[in-house]
Order: C-alpha cells, then sequence, then structure tokens
C-alpha cells in the first residue's frame, strides 16, 4: 500500500507545498484513489506516477477551496486526454451543485459520466480499488469527514482445518468459498466463504482526515489503523494565538491523540502557510512540538513524496 | 511596459506549460493587470515579482477552464494574504454566477469587495493602473473578446509654441494644462489640456487576445499596435488534420495576418499540449512554420518569462 501527496499547505499555496491532495492505492492495483483535489493536484500529477485514466474515484474531505478548487480542471483534463470510464466522486452534498454549474457555466463537457454520492448518505462501505471505505464526521467549520481506507481481497489460504470441522469436504464449494462467495451447503446453511479463510497478514488500514479540531472523534477507528494522516495546521502557541475560530488541530494536540491510542504510524500534514522558514516557523517545531508527544513512527508529509505501508505495518518514505 | 506569462498551453497543463494567464503593467506603476486565469495561476504567482496587494484588475477573454479556472483560488488567496482593496474583474457575464456561487458553495469569504462588469456592457475605455483599456470581439466557440491595452498618462512637456499661438499666457492655467484638465479661457471658450501636450514618445499599446480562429477581427487595432499577443494552437497541418470544431488559429494563420497589418511585434502563445517532444511536435516547428510568413520580430511565449517594451516600441525577452 502506498499514498503519495500533491500537497501539503493549509489555505494557500507556497513555493515548496501545494494545497491538500492525496494519491492511494494498494501496489498490487493498478487503479488509485485520489482523496481531495485542492487547486493544481492535476499540476502535481503530471510529476507523480499516477494517470487520470486509472483514477477509480474521488473522495472530498469538505467543501473549501483548498480541498476541491482543483477538482473540475482535474475532470476536465482527464476528459481532454481521454478517458471514458465513468468516475464517482464522494463528498458533501453541495459538490453535486458546485460541479454541474461550473461545468455549465464554463462550457465544459466531460467525454465520461461522473456520478456524485453525498457522503451523508452512504449507510456502507465502498468497494474500490481493493479497499474497502468508510466515514468518520469530523469537527471544521464546514461538515468534514474522514476517509478510512481498509484493505480488502488480501492474500488468503483456506482453513482446511475448519472447514472439516464444519464437515465441508474438497470439491467446487472450496472454489467458491476461495472467492469469498456465499455458499449454500448440503443441510440448506448459508456460509460465508471469507469466514473459512486464513489471512497470510492482517488487513491493513490508513484513515485520511480532513480538517478537524477534534482527533478524539477519530479515536474508535484509530485504535486499529496502522496510519493515520491528518492535519498539524499550527503549533500549540499559534493555535493559541489564532484562537479556536478557525477549528484546526495543533500538532501537539494530535501528537497527543495518536500517543493515547498507541497509533504505529502518524503522518501530520496540511501545515499553516506561515511555516517554511526558519526559527519558529520552521517545519521542525511543528515536529519537534509532536516528537513530546507521540512516541510511534511520526512523518511530516512532503510534497510528491511517495510513503509505503508494507505488509508487517511498517510506514516508509520512499527516496523520490 | 511589461508583461510575464503565467501559462502558455492550450487546454491542460504540461510539465513545462501551465495554463492561460499574463501579467501586465507600466514599469512606472505599482499596480498591474490580470488577463486570464487558468488554473494555477496563483501558484506561478508565486515565483514572479507581481503581489496580489497590488492587482489592480482582472480582465478573462472567455469562459473556458483553461482561463479561468484559477480565478476563485486566486481572490480567496489575495483574501488569506490580508488584500482589502476592492477588486474589479472585466470579462463575460457567466462570471457573475461562477464566481458568488463557488464562493458560497465553497464556503469562502473575501476580506474585500469585488465587482463584476459584463465585457459586453462596456461603452468606453476602461482606465486601469495607466492604461485605457478596449475590448475587441474575437470568434471562438464561445464568446470571446481581445482585450486591448493602450498606454495613458505618458511623458509630456507642454507646446509653448502652441500656447503662445493661441493667446494662453504663462499663468496659473499652465498648471492645469499640464495636468491635462479641461480649462475655460477668457473670453468663454473651452479647450482640452491634452491637446497642449508634447509628448515625449508615441502611445504604446498591446493586444492580449483571447482564444480566436479569426485573427483578421484584429486588423484595425492590430494596424497601430505594438505587440500582438495571440494563440497560435496549432501548426496548419494539426489545424487541419483536427478541423475548424475547436476554434483556434493556426501558426501560418497568424503570421499570415500579421504580416499583412505589418506588426511590429507578434509574441505567439496558448501552444497545444502535444508541443513540447522533438520533431513534428517540437515548438520550433510552429516557429518555423510563423517566420516563413511573418517578417517583424517573433516571440514564442514561454512560462515565468518577462517581456519587456521599452519607450521606442522594441520588444525584448527579459533574461530570467
Amino acid at each position: 500500500m502506498e499514498f503519495t501527496f500533491f500537497g501539503t499547505s493549509a489555505g494557500t499555496p507556497t513555493k515548496a507545498r501545494n494545497v491538500t491532495a492525496l494519491a492511494l492505492r494498494l501496489k498490487r492495483e493498478k487503479n488509485w484513489c485520489l482523496i481531495d483535489c485542492g487547486e493544481g493536484t492535476q499540476h502535481q500529477l503530471l510529476h507523480a506516477p499516477y494517470s487520470l485514466a486509472n483514477l477509480a474515484a474521488v473522495f472530498i474531505t469538505h467543501v473549501h477551496g483548498d480541498h476541491c478548487f482543483g477538482l473540475v480542471g482535474l475532470l476536465a483534463s482527464a476528459s481532454l486526454t481521454g478517458r471514458k470510464a465513468p468516475l464517482t466522486i464522494y463528498g458533501p452534498a453541495a459538490l453535486a451543485k458546485f460541479i454541474p454549474l461550473t461545468l455549465e457555466l464554463t462550457d465544459t463537457y466531460l467525454c465520461y459520466p461522473i456520478e456524485f454520492v453525498d457522503v451523508e448518505s452512504l449507510d456502507q462501505d465502498i468497494e474500490v480499488a481493493g479497499f474497502a471505505v468508510s466515514t468518520i464526521r469530523l469537527s471544521h467549520r464546514v461538515p468534514c469527514h474522514a476517509w478510512h481506507f481498509v484493505e480488502r481481497n488480501i492474500a488468503h489460504q483456506l482453513d482446511q482445518e475448519k472447514l472439516c470441522q464444519a464437515g465441508i469436504e474438497k470439491g467446487p464449494l472450496w472454489g467458491k468459498i476461495q472467492q469469498g462467495e456465499q455458499v449454500c451447503l448440503a443441510d440448506g446453511s448459508l456460509i460465508n466463504g471469507r469466514d473459512f479463510w486464513r489471512l497470510d497478514n492482517e488487513a491493513r488500514s490508513i484513515i485520511v482526515a480532513g480538517d478537524n479540531d477534534q482527533p478524539e472523534l477519530l479515536q474508535q477507528a484509530a485504535a486499529n489503523a496502522n496510519v493515520l494522516i491528518h492535519e498539524a495546521t499550527y503549533t500549540q502557541a499559534i493555535a493559541d494565538k489564532v484562537g479556536p475560530e478557525p477549528m484546526h488541530s495543533s500538532a501537539m494536540q494530535l501528537a497527543k491523540f495518536a500517543q493515547q491510542v498507541a497509533l504505529p504510524n502518524l503522518v501530520m500534514t496540511h501545515f499553516s502557510a506561515r511555516f517554511g522558514g526558519e526559527g519558529k516557523f520552521s517545519i521542525r517545531t511543528l515536529q519537534q512540538e509532536a516528537k513530546r508527544f507521540y512516541h510511534g513512527e511520526l512523518f511530516l508529509a512532503e510534497d510528491l513524496t511517495t510513503y509505503q505501508l508494507n505488509s508487517k505495518g511498517e510506514l516508509s518514505k520512499l527516496k523520490p
């Protein structure tokens, strides 16, 4: 499993960081997921190994411009470069107005169908690109969600011992069970194929959070996740100065939460554009603050950098 | 007078070229004009010596995304970085819907007032940043205009000989005439101060055209312009292959027009994203094609490159 940041800046781009967007995929899958799409995402994509033809779905955390102003341009470029496959966009209801209106007012035609799914209407996991995806409601100035990606179809063996105990003898049924299908036994009872799998590894999971001033809303999901990607817009000192109105998290606040749920890998991102200099506005101050409270593996997201989660759940930053 | 390209690609960005936007200003003025605002214009601006605080006005040629998808992000960033001064946006009527709707649906608030002026409603020149700006209707798939910038307030002396001939003696009136004011003489007659100026140089002018498949629509304006900045999306061979539907100009078509009106400086831009490689898709093929038909000063626009028009009307490319 790997993910690449197309942007790691909050609000406005800087010379070194674009606004928010992230690509996520399973290494064995051709298709990938895009989470958020700030302005300039399609430009970053030109420098990364993901193609618009293989984009499986788009997930938007919330409507703020630094998370979605690149969406219509990206859709238009996908069309201009020949995409024909339908595309589903999951996100806040406003997108279902914003995108068609923008297309109409700018005389833009897409050569493929798009579908919007209101995040509030989701009542079961989304199955896409080898993931089961669910949402968690966050706390921000506008409705905002985290997207929780759990690996599906992980390598597995048939649990032959369990099959024998259940009296399911070797035969055509084993093939269906191997595929994870529901199977009707001779006695009329229904079994779920997946219940007779022995997984080679645990299913890995990653939470990609949107803007949020209450990391504890992720408590339940984060307790079993391998990786949490979450905003740390400010140091605590700057958060105190700015006040609660922007509804963002500080590095300290996020780090304390990650430590409390014993999260193995924390990736901080969405840094205020004021960071990038030296002294108190160095990105290192955010890192130092988080390290005081969090003792797991800490990463500070960088643009166009790819992070790989191996089958043991270990996260590493790949060299560009 | 100088101008800087923020983007020179048609339709989609490439690794080397962003989509259309241009900054234009008089060297003696702090304020500048933005013509078109494709996605990523604000990103390019971070690498150029123009500030959003000093942006005098925005001029949009037409509604296609590669000319306006960066507009709302740029407006939002101007607000986030502290702009308070009002801003006027001149362009197609659809912008008066597109911008407020995008701001509303994405919960974006600007800390300064914006005003939209429908290009079709303009009945006199716009006076801005030392220019008098007028429009010329072009031919494209949607309504599209060129913006014609003529220098104002150029350095001048009082024409003392003419003043004496008119019997206007040295005194307080001369100050008003120097300012270009209307003045009432002792005999009750009205004179225009500007009529008694001796200009140090001719007023320079630049036409910035939008997408257009009929360069001859610019005949009248181009006959007296120092510079025409115009799209040359294709070579003629590619234009023939693509057919007339996109309604763009070829390098040959534009060059023939420029030669016919004896234009001194032609800047070609808005190159199809297919250009950038070698052979028939090299940018040099566009240059070679244009040079066969146009014998004035020819420039192929480059991103983040500044071109300077001196007081003699000579255009040169500045070293980055």
